[in-house]
């Protein structure tokens, strides 16, 4: 558990030869040993070909197999003990039991993907059997599958150093898929990286599986993750941070003589509407929820509510005051990097200086480096509905409020709206019809929408989508947490009257792996 | 039942303003009556208003609403009688009887989505009850369903004129999914698209749908079908063609503001690989097989068979010569339209330039205009491996033979091969480990693999796949082709903590659908 700041390609632990990275406490704003070494483009090729040297073996590896490659990675990870916790912490500022939290998301998150894999449904068994003395032509035995899609290029994200980052909802679910992982660390948390890619490292070696399941690459710049995607032995990416970044990659995998698909989950500002009965009755209290989750993790999260939209009056009023008082004793909190840092005192200089926005409230002054103070603004909609500006994501604990003048002009901001990751209802029964009037609209904009809770707490489960329209991701298709995840790593293939003997055990006659296929046209008991 | 020549936008029936099309009749090269006007910019952005308007309201009819629709397309479609069959073997020169098959698969295909749609699996119900006693924090109620993405563009194919074009595949899919479309006709049979579109049009009336569920639009060039993947209100495309065509219509997708899914069916050679025990026994009988594939409709078909990969020796010989003859005695066809044919000729006269193809026989020779004469090439793997023009498409019934000097030699060119449809293989017992070993290949390169058959012929059921990587199409992830191809027109959205008042009636908890639910991570009985 020695940090050595080597890449891991395969299982050799090799130093990169390009500039290099080091973490900083941001906390303290000082450096953290030991240096990383970015990836030369050889060696992105060297993962890479290991990668594709393992795939064919990789997926067709037995269910059971593949799950418990899955749990032994938790194990491993588990068995990293404080190390990690501490290491994190030191990298990222965030709270050790936060960290403590996370680890067991992630484990639980690869436990998850374990029971997905046994029971085998993202296999999406189809099978028609032949009806040789059909008129006018007989049909033949025709039997789907769905296949692993090939090597997955994952960027781990600063804001779940454990959970979206080596061994996050990405990797486990592309390796679910049967796809080997290359790994690009993020820059902000390198020596969690090695430590978590040490885990894995030695998962697969444990499972005696080849080596080119998963390596580990660093950069200091864009040019690994820029030759990691246009890699031809790559087939997915699964991405997670800036627009920019995301929009970046998408370009580079749509410029290839081969394009592949991009899930890049990017920005999302994650309205919330509050209805006049709600509003009414228990504003204080939803004021009270709205900055817990406003100010949580320094509003480091891609579902953290900036945006509240309501009609104006006094209901909103009483609303905006309870929030502000919430905010002024929200103490300030050290973010993620230096970057995500000034890049929030940015976004919040910009809504400081436009004309249309007023400061409602601010946080408790910094006490430290690269701290996030909270805060809050409001406009009116038609400023809003003017000024794409006003829907720029700002990266932490700000939010605007939007006052509506009425029922219509509430529907034209959230019409208005980018794609959203979540919208969020809170509503008495006194406001159903109202809301029922704006659930269309929502549906098409955001991936989750909530009624009377808070966006920010993503649960890992079947039913969790954490997606949503562009630019909230790249592609609405899929959701990069929960379990249907694994369903983007995936391609189908048909096999068309083969021999029991050449056929894979998913589509075998006998049905070996007793799955509940879709069996000329019916679904099996 | 009479042909106007105008657009359909919704239910009106307007003039186009621009470059008018006429259909040629390719056995005679003689026009055909009315004009087609092309769609204007304001008159495509009509039909995409007016199937944005139709969008919530389509996308949330009951599934039985649905079906009914699809169900009365196909009667419609049926009413319209000898009229369609008389015009389409006017249009594209295809016998009637050919015509009289492809319009009850198209018919067979609406109805076979009707049951998807009332079975509601697609809907992919996912339901994880509240767990509010958990710790340390509690579990929302969280479900999962599929919505429709928003209209959907579709391009009509020219060589299925009824199966792809206005209501075939693409478009049975995306209603069915609940997606409204607009059509851009195929040039080469706009009086056929006119019939057809009438039909569908009065289907949206008699089952009272909003009218912009359905408009067809007409264009000389590539501005109609530009300016239709360009608009704001459209959010996926389906598309059948050349190459040339499909990436045109991905980089117009990338590049809006919005990007979208492009599900372009492009090109595929379609490879059948010959094992030594199968040619031995029986290389005359597969001979014979091969040539009825090839010359079938002309060679029209995305899955024609345009390469054929064995070991060289006497068998092969003796399958080479056997194939001639029956080449040889292959009459003449005539393909759909003047452009397809003199592009055939291109082709062939392409590999006949080329120094690394021998001429092994042609077919009959032409008795009338754009005329398809068969073709059968032979090369050698070394030559093939060198030489990317040996890989090109030539759509018509042209195909080389690729002679191989070992079985590491056919690995290599199954591997050299790109993206493909389908990939065949002809064996006997003896031939089953050496099959073995190019299954991992095959599986990476192709969507549908068949055993002892031939591609042409594409059913219309659970498990077909009509995909398969780049660049056989633009998105390997989804078919054209089966029951499966609803599923492109789809995203996920998660409802967290919903009244059971506002939820869809797929998600709510009485569960009125009767849907086969995943319920908290156990398939429904």
């Amino acid at each position: 558990m020695t940090l050595t700041g080597n890449l891991l390609i395969g299982q050799r632990a090799i130093t990169g030869t390009q500039a290099a990275i080091h973490a900083i406490n941001p906390a303290t704003d000082t450096p953290l040993d030991p240096l990383y070494a970015g990836a030369s483009a050889e060696q992105v090729t060297q993962a890479c070909t290991l990668a594709w040297a393992a795939f064919d073996a990789y997926r067709e590896t037995t269910l059971e197999q593949r799950a418990h490659f899955l749990e032994t990675i938790a194990e491993q990870i588990e068995a990293l003990g404080d190390t990690l916790i501490d290491r994190a912490n030191a990298e990222t500022g965030l709270p050790k039991a936060r960290l403590l939290g996370e680890r067991g998301r992630t484990c639980a998150q690869l436990r998850t993907f374990a029971r997905v894999v046994r029971a085998g449904e993202w296999l999406d068994v189809r099978v028609d059997n032949a009806l040789p003395e059909r008129q006018p032509l007989p049909r033949p035995d025709l039997r789907q599958r769905q296949v692993a899609l090939g090597p997955v290029a994952v960027f781990g994200a600063s804001n779940f150093p454990l959970a979206f980052s080596v061994a996050g909802g990405d990797s486990a679910s592309a390796l679910a898929a049967g796809c080997p992982v290359v790994v690009k660390a993020h820059g902000a948390h390198p020596g969690t990286s090695e430590l978590v890619g040490q885990a894995v490292a030695r998962a697969v070696k444990q499972c005696g599986l080849p080596e080119g399941v998963f390596s580990l690459l660093y950069g200091a710049g864009r040019e690994v993750g820029i030759a990691l995607v246009s890699d031809p032995r790559i087939k997915a990416v699964g991405f997670t941070g800036s627009r920019s970044g995301g929009l970046a990659l998408c370009q580079v995998a749509q410029a290839r003589p081969e394009p592949i698909p991009v899930y890049a989950e990017m920005s999302s500002i994650n309205p919330v509407f509050l209805f006049d009965a709600a509003l009414q009755a228990r504003g204080e209290d939803v004021a009270q929820g709205f900055v817990a989750s406003l100010t949580q993790g320094a509003g480091q999260f891609c579902t953290n509510p900036g945006l509240v939209i309501a009609r104006q009056g006094p209901a909103l009023q009483r609303f905006i005051d309870a929030a502000s008082v919430q905010v002024r004793q929200a103490p300030a909190q050290t973010m993620l990097t230096p970057g995500i840092a000034s890049a929030y005192k940015a976004g919040v200089g910009a809504l400081a200086g436009n004309a249309n926005a007023q400061a409602a409230a601010s946080g408790l002054p910094q006490q430290g480096p690269n701290q996030c103070q909270a805060q809050l603004y409001v406009t009116q909609a038609e400023a809003f509905l003017a000024d794409p500006a006003l829907q720029a994501e700002v990266f932490g604990a700000a939010s605007l409020v939007v006052a509506c003048d009425s029922d219509e002009q509430v529907r034209q901001v959230a019409e208005h709206l980018e794609g959203q990751l979540t919208a969020t209802l809170h509503l008495d029964d006194g406001d159903l019809d109202q809301a029922r009037t704006l659930l269309a609209t929502l549906e098409r904009k955001a991936g989750r929408i909530l009624v009377n809770g808070w966006p920010t707490g993503v649960e890992v489960c079947d039913a969790m989508v954490h997606g949503g329209p562009f630019p909230a991701t790249s592609d609405a298709r899929g959701t990069s947490v929960g379990t249907a995840a694994i369903l983007r790593f995936l391609r189908p293939v048909c096999y068309q009257d083969f021999p029991d003997a050449l056929l894979p055990p998913a589509l075998q006659h006998a049905n070996p792996l007793q799955l509940r296929r879709l069996l000329d046209g019916q679904r099996e008991a």
